[in-house]
C-alpha cells in the first residue's frame, strides 16, 4: 500500500519556460531508461521476489523513490512549459527564436496533454512496458538494474550538458547524485550475490549438462584479431570454471539443413517448384 | 560487409515434431532477450564506437556469432513445426493429445509463417527494437550486454527443463555454453573498463557537480528497515568517493507545487474553477 | 514524494494455484483497463492540474491507491503461478487436467518472469502509455476516468464469474466495491464541473465561432431511421443551446476534391500517367 | 455494405500550403482521439451489439460519418503540403522561413507518403487499435464515446486556435460543430441507459456480492484533506445505494504477503539466499 | 462521404458456435494482411492519388468494399462466440472438449469484447498502421496490394483447410473468390502502369545518376553457387537497361571505417580507452 | 553461419557533418522500408524455405547484402552526426543555423546514443518486426520482397533530392543501383514461379471451391465509372480463368444481421434494453 506526500523530494523549478527542453527532458521521464522504467521494473521485481528480507526491501525502497522522481520530472516539464506559444508558425519563423520553439516543441504538449508532461520519450514515443525486466533471479535482475542506472545516469548527465538553466541544472545535479547511489547500490547487492552463487546467471544450472567446450571460447567472426588481445581471450575465465581460448578460424559443426515440406493443407510453394534449379524455357 | 556460410554453426534437429515447443523456442528467437536482440544490440554497438580496436571487434564477432543463433532457432523451431496439425479444434478436442496440440499452438505458426519461425516472442508479439540498448558508451553498453546474457542463458535453461527431447536439449546445451562465455567476457571486459574509468558511468562528469551529499545514501521508502542491514548502508561506498548511509525517514526538500494557469488558448479547466472548493449550491 | 507500505490494502490470497487464471487475470493488471492504467492515468492527470484544490487532491488520492491494487493483483498473480508446471506438453497432455494448464498457461509466466506477475495483459501484450489520458481539461478527463472505471468493473465482473476460487472472488469483490466507488465519485466531479461550465468540453470555446448549423443535427448515414427514435434526435439539445434535428438524406457540402500533382522530386506517379483514362494499347 | 460518394461532407481546402500545420492536423487524424479511432471505434461497437435498434443504428450512422471526416482531414492534409520543399536543412537555415519548415515538418510526409496524410499522429506515432475500445455494454461504451468526443473538440479547438489560414479554421470549425453534437448525442444516449439500469456499470451484477462496506467510500492516501470538501465524500452516493464516506487514515487490512520459494525447474535465486540478511564475510 | 447499407455483402453465418476458430479467424479481421489493413491501405491510396481518374477509383471501390469484408468478419466471429463458456479451467479439463475450448480461446473475447470481435490477430495483438503503405508512387503502391491480396488470400485458403462448419467455409469461399479477383486487378493496373514507365520504381529518377556498374549484378555473399542458374543472373535484364551478371567473389569497396571521438559534453567512453589495446596491469 | 569483414561494401562518408539529414537518413535504415527490414525479411524468408536449391541461395544472398548496408547506413549517420552541438535552444536560435540545427535534429541521438545510429525511423519509431513478411509461400514473398524494394528505392531517391552533400549522394547512387538490380531480380524470379504456377497464389487451392461467379468481377462502390475503363474491367481475366465483369450497382446477398443476446455471465447490455426503442419516459 502507498502513501503520498505532496511535497517533492527535491526542488523541480526552472529559472524560466523552455518547451523545446521540455521535450528532451521527456526522454529521462518517459523514455527507455526514464523514471517510468525504474520504477515499475524495481516495484515488479520487488512484488515477484519469492521470500523476503533486504533485498525485497532495497528494490521497494528504491522503486518508491522513483515514482517520487516520475513526479519530480513531470513538475519540471510543466514548469518548463509554462505559457508555451501557439500560433502560425511560418509567421512565426519572421522570429527566429518563437520560430525555433514552435517549429521544435512536441506539437502534443499544446495539442494533447494541454502544457503537462507526457508518458514518452523525447520523440513522443509512449512508453512502453517493453522497457522493463524482472525474471525472478535477482542476480540476473540486479544487473538489469545496474545497466538503467548506467544509461540513465548518462542521459541526465548529457541533459545537463545542454541547458543553462539553473534550476534545471539544479535538479539534474540531484537526479545524478541518486543514480550515482544506485550504481552503487546495485554493484553492491550484485557482489553479495556473486559472492554466494557464481558470476554466471543461473548459478544452480548444472554446469555438466551444458557444452563445457565452448563455455570459454571466443570465436573470431569477423575478420581481423584485435579481439584476441583482451581479457577475455587470456588467462582463466572469470567464472573460475576453465581457461579463455581464442579461435581464430571457426568451422561449423552441423551440416546445411534442408526443410521438410510442408503437407498441402499449409500451402507453401511446391516442392516440385522449389527443387527446380531450371530456368523455365519461356524465360531463357 | 557480411558472408553467409550454409552449415550451421550447430546441429538444430528435433528428435520429432513438437508445434507447442516451438512456440516457446520463440521467446529465445524473437522475445526481449532473444537471439534477434542480442545480435543487433551488439553490431549496432560495434557500428557506433567512436575509434577501433579490441572492443570494436568484439562486439562485431559477437554480434555476428548471434546471427548464426538465429539461424539455428529458426531452423529448429521450422522442423518442430514439420506437419503440425490443422483443423476443426472441437472435433479434435476428442483426441486429447491432438486438441492440446491444436489449442496450445501459436496460430501464426500456420496461419502467417506457413510452419517457419517468425521474428516474435512466445506469446506472439513482434520483436521490436525498444529491446536493444546502444548509447555510445561502453561501459554502460557492456553492462546491458551482461544483463541481456543474464537474462538470455536464464530463460534458455528454463525451456531446457521443460522439454524431453534430446535434440532440442542438445542445442540447448549449446546456446547455454555460448552464454556462459558471452556472460565471462563481458564481465572480463567491464572489470577491464572499471580499472580504467570509474564504477559509475559515466566517469567523466565532474562528481562536484553533482549533489554529493546524496551521491551514497539510501532513503528508507518503504516501512521497515531490512534494507539496512546490505552492504549498500554500510561502510565504504563501492565507487571510493564516500561511505554509505542509511536514512529511516527521508523528508521532502522543497514545497507542494503549484503549477501556474495555463493561457487560454490551451482551454485547460479555467483557474476559476479548480480553486473553487466549495460543493456548487445545485450539488450540495 | 511517496512511501510504501508492507501491507496490503486487502487480501490477495487463492485457496489454491491456478496458473490459467492467472493469465486470465492479467487483464486487470496490465491490460488497457487495468490498475496500471489508471494509477499512471490519475497520477499524470494530477501531476497535471494547473492550480491546487479538491480535484488535484482527489487525483493523488486515488491515484496512489490504484498503486496498492496493482500490489494486490500482482500478489495475487505470483501465488496462483505457485508450483506451476513445466515439462512436455505433448506428454503431459495425456493427463488432460496437465494438458490442459501446460497448453493455456502464458509460457512467459514461466520462460520470462519466473513465476511473478507480468506488466502485461491476459494475452501477453505488455503495457503501453497509448492506454491512458490526461489532457489538462479536468471535465474530459473526469469523462475518461469515468469510462476506465466503467469498463475496468465489467472486466473484474466477467473474471469473477469465471472463477470457484473463494480467496480470488474476495478480493475481485474487493475490487468490485472499489470500481463502484470510483464510478460515483468520477460522476460526482463531473457533476460539479457541468454546473459550472457546460456539458459540451471545452466550455470555453465561442461557440459563435462552431458552424452551429450542424451543432444538434444526426445526420443518417446508414439505411433505415432507428436512431430517429432516440432522445438524441428530439427535443432540446442536452447542452441548452439548440434543438435536436434528424437528417435523413445528408448531402455532401462540397465538391470532389483533386488534388495537385506532386512537385517532380517527389517522384509520385506523373500526372500524364494518373490523367490517362485509356487502357493502353499493348495491354488491349 | 458501404458506399463512397466522391464528394466532400464538407469543405477541405486551406488558403495555402503549410507543411508544418499538416503534422500538427496528424494528431485529429491518426493520434489517440483522432478520425480514425472514433470510427472504428463506433463500427467496432455497431457491429459487437448483440441485438437491433435504434443504439446499433446510432452507432453505425456516427462511424459511418466518421470515415467522411477522415478523408475530409486526408484531404486538407495533402493540401497543406502542396509543394513541401526538400533541401538541404543547413542551407535553407539561412533563410529562417525555409529552414523553420524543413525542420519543423514531418519528414515522413516527403520521405514515405509523398506529400499525402499518414495513418499517424503529430509526432508520427503510427495508429493503433489500442485506441479504440468496445465492451459489449453499451453503457460503458457510450461513456468512452462521450470521452472521445470530449477530447477530440478540445484537440480540434487547440488547432483552431494555432492557424491563421481561413480555409482550414472554416473546416475546424465544422468538425468543432459535429463534436458538439456528438458530445450532446452520447450523453443522451447516456442518460436514456442510466434511467433504465443504474449508473453504475454493469448493472447487473448483484450488489450484495461486492463488498458493500467499500463501495462508497474515499481513502485519503495523500497527505492533506482538500478532497473532503467535494460531492463525491459528502452526502447520499449517486447510485442512490448508500452514502458517502471520506475515510482520513486508511490502514491496511492484509499482512506483508510472503511467496512461497520457486520450483528448482524455474532456477529464481535461492531461498537460501533470498532469506540470508547477512553482508557475506568478504564483503563487509 | 460514406453510407451504409446494414444488409451484408455476403452471408456470414456457422452452422454451429466455435470460439477457438473465432480467435483464429480474427488473423484475417486484424492481422497484418487482414480486412482493415487492405480498407485503410487502399483509402490512404485513393485520398492520396494526386489527381483523378481511374486509379483513383478503382482504390475508393476497393477499400470501399472492403469494409464491407471487415463487417462481414466482425459478424462472423461474433456468431462463433455466442455462448462462449467462462469458468474454472482446471474443472473444465475435466472435460476434454469444454477444457479445450476454454484453453485455446483468446481470453480477451470474454473479458474485454463480451463475445465481439476485436481489432486485433489471432494472437491478440491489436492492429497497426504499421501495416499499411502509401506512398504517392501508384506502381510501388499496386505492388502493395498485389503483395496484400496474395498473402491475405494464403491465409484465408490456410484458414479454410482447417474448419469443417459449412457456413464458414462458405463465406471464406466468396472472400477467397474476392482475392482472386484483386490478385488480377492489381496485376491489371501493373502492366498499365509498366507500360508506360518502367518496371523499376521510381521510373523518374534518372538512370545515369545511379552507380550503373551495379544496377544488375547478383552478388554471391553465401557460399555456394545454386542462385547462379536463376533468370536474374542470366540474360538482359528484365528492364531492358542492360545485362545480369553474377559476381562469384564480391570484394568490399571502402575501407574499414574509423569514426571520429565524440565531442566531451556527450560522454562516450574516452578516446584514450577504446585505443588501448593492452590488458590493464591489474587484470593481467 | 556468418562472417564479418570489416572493410564496407561501398564508401560512406560524407563531406561535412548534418546531423538533419542524420536525421532523415535513419528513415532507410530503420523505417517500414528500410534496410533492417529487407535483410530480416529476406533472411527469414531463406531459413523457412521448406527444400533447396536456387530460391534460398538467392535470398541468403541478397539477405546477406542487406546486412551490409545496415552497416553503410550507420556509418554515414554516425559521421553525419560528428560533432553535433548541444545547448540551449532559444539561445542558439539566435543563430538561425545552429537554431534549425538544435530544432530539427532527432534529439535521441545526442541523449540516447551518444551520435550513433539508431534502429528506428525518420521520426523516431523504433524498428518493429511487424514490418516484415514471410509466408513460406515463395510467389507471395517475393512479391513482398519486390514492394520493399519498390518503396525503398522510392525513399532512397527523396532523400538523394534533398542534399547536396556529394558524399552522401555518392553513397545513395550506390543503393539506387541495388534496388534497381533487386527489383529486376524479384521480378525475374516472379516470372519463373508465375510460369510453373498461376499468377494467383496460392496457385494450390482448388478453383472450384472458390465462389467462382465473384472472382473476375469489379464492384463499383464508390459513384463515378471511372473505374469502367481500365484493363480489370475488360477482356479475359489476368489469370486465363475467366472474362473480367463490371457490376455498376451491386447488391448486398446476406439479410441484415441480428446478433443473439449474450448469455448472463458477460454482462453485455441486456436484450431488454437494447431492443427498446421508445424514448423512455422520464427524458421525453
Amino acid at each position: 500500500m502507498f502513501f503520498h506526500i505532496k511535497e517533492l523530494q527535491y526542488h523541480a523549478k526552472p529559472e524560466r519556460p523552455d518547451p523545446l527542453f521540455a521535450k528532451q527532458l521527456q526522454e529521462v521521464l518517459g523514455g527507455q531508461f526514464g523514471e517510468i522504467s525504474v520504477a515499475l521494473q524495481y516495484l515488479f521485481q520487488g512484488w515477484s521476489v519469492r521470500g523476503n528480507g533486504k533485498y525485497k526491501d532495497l528494490l521497494m525502497d528504491t522503486g518508491t523513490e522513483e515514482l517520487a522522481h516520475i513526479e519530480m520530472l513531470a513538475t519540471m516539464i510543466a514548469r518548463l512549459l509554462d505559457g508555451a506559444p501557439v500560433g502560425d508558425l511560418e509567421t512565426a519563423a519572421k522570429d527566429p527564436v518563437i520560430g525555433a520553439i514552435l517549429g521544435g516543441m512536441n506539437p502534443q504538449h499544446a495539442i494533447v496533454s494541454g502544457l503537462g508532461a507526457m508518458p514518452a520519450d523525447s520523440v513522443g514515443n509512449r512508453w512502453t512496458a517493453d522497457y522493463i525486466i524482472a525474471s525472478g533471479n535477482l542476480l540476473a535482475d540486479f544487473r538489469a538494474n545496474l545497466n538503467a542506472e548506467s544509461q540513465g545516469r548518462l542521459q541526465v548527465v548529457r541533459l545537463y550538458e545542454s541547458t543553462n538553466d539553473r534550476g534545471v541544472k539544479d535538479m539534474l545535479a540531484w537526479l545524478i547524485a541518486r543514480d550515482t547511489m544506485h550504481q552503487n547500490q546495485w554493484i553492491a547487492a550484485i557482489k553479495e550475490l556473486e559472492a554466494q552463487e557464481n558470476v554466471v546467471v543461473p548459478s544452480t544450472f548444472p554446469r555438466e549438462l551444458e557444452k563445457r567446450e565452448v563455455s570459454h571460447v571466443l570465436f573470431n567472426f569477423s575478420r581481423g584479431n584485435e579481439s584476441a588481445t583482451g581479457r577475455w581471450a587470456n588467462g582463466p575465465s572469470i567464472d573460475g570454471e576453465g581457461t579463455f581460448q581464442y579461435i581464430e578460424h571457426p568451422q561449423p559443426l552441423a551440416k546445411k539443413p534442408v526443410l521438410k515440406p510442408a503437407p498441402s493443407y499449409i500451402h507453401d510453394t511446391l516442392p516440385s517448384i522449389i527443387k527446380n534449379d531450371m530456368v523455365p524455357p519461356n524465360l531463357s
